[in-house]
């Protein structure tokens, strides 16, 4: 069973993501739980060339080609050896945020990117994918008053990121078996409660 | 004027390429001479994650996109600023050596690998493409010698170099007016002046 959770930055992924994975836990599941790009040794050297500040003249293919990277070394070397134990493997961002940030972020061609994900993840697609979904100035205020490091990323325009957020609606309309949104303008508690419902109604019906 | 050499490991393209480079100077044209990956502050950063032997278990894919994010980055910020003012361009390895390598060696879909160039070089192709052609076993004995560092790369075994070699050989027969072949299991003098003739004839045929 492989989940991820999509959403803008600010949009609280990186907050709920670890009590969600020790509420699994206590249900009963083997969970690793994750974040893009990293959680490799090769992984995080690549985070590292694409968040710093000093690469600011990074042109945004190079920047696709790096998230992917780290993608495919982290579906090699970590999600298929526990998705092959039957864990349930829980990811902060996949390459959903790929087509949402190069994508229809940067106006990038969308089937190529498509292509190049495919490449990537050696065709590995999750199976459930929850959007946090949050409007982009309410986000990116959250993160300027504290709710995570202000990295080159953030410093795009809010244009940009309104673009993003609309990718990820339109990807929930095209998909909507794979899909569920949740409003992260919300309480944290109530995000969280909200996502542990949908979880485990999720993963009951499977069984 | 976008120039590239080619060649497996050892056949001698580093060596060559500076005085090649310093000939065309001579000759009244204006060079630029660099190498891949690298050649831009992200380029080397990537450079690094690829030669270090920690990284030794790094998969196939991850190598390949690490090439074409460091490649994106070279074309956008270096190549085409210097076609544009009309400077030739003399490169050590491009996009050729992914097909070669990650295509050819690692026996990965070479129509996708081809997809991936595309989008890395924004279809940015060289005019002329020298290969430096040379047998597996000799070249990696010459870089045991002392013709180069020794790096995670180099340590692939002698089958995989064999088919880096005839991926070589193909691309050639498949496209004979953009590709040139000199034998470089020959003294560095003669390899050298070979060169030399080629570029100028190729060069004065074009004027």
């Amino acid at each position: 069973m492989f989940i991820t959770l999509e959403g803008p930055d600010g949009s609280g992924k990186t907050r709920q993501i670890h009590p969600l994975a020790d509420f699994l836990t206590e249900q009963g599941y083997e969970v690793f739980c994750g974040r893009e790009p990293g959680d490799t040794f090769i992984g995080e050297q690549i985070r590292q060339v694409l968040m710093d500040h000093q690469n600011k003249g990074m042109h945004p293919r190079t920047e696709t080609l790096l998230f992917c990277a780290a993608r495919a070394q982290l579906v090699e070397e970590i999600i298929r050896p526990h998705l092959a134990q039957g864990h349930v493997v829980l990811l902060d961002r996949y390459a959903d945020s790929t087509l949402a940030y190069q994508g229809y972020g940067h106006q990038n061609d969308l089937g190529l990117i498509r292509k190049l994900l495919d490449f990537a993840t050696g065709n590995l697609w999750p199976d459930l994918t929850i959007l946090l979904d949050i409007k982009p100035e309410v986000g990116l205020r959250r993160r300027q008053e504290g709710g995570g490091e202000w990295n080159r990323m953030d410093a795009y325009q809010l244009q940009y990121h309104e673009r993003v957020r609309n990718g990820y609606l339109k990807m929930v309309a095209a998909e909507p078996q794979r899909w569920r949104v949740v409003n992260a303008d919300q309480s944290p508690d109530v995000v969280q409660s909200e996502l542990r419902d949908l979880l485990l109604s999720y993963l009951s019906n499977l069984s």
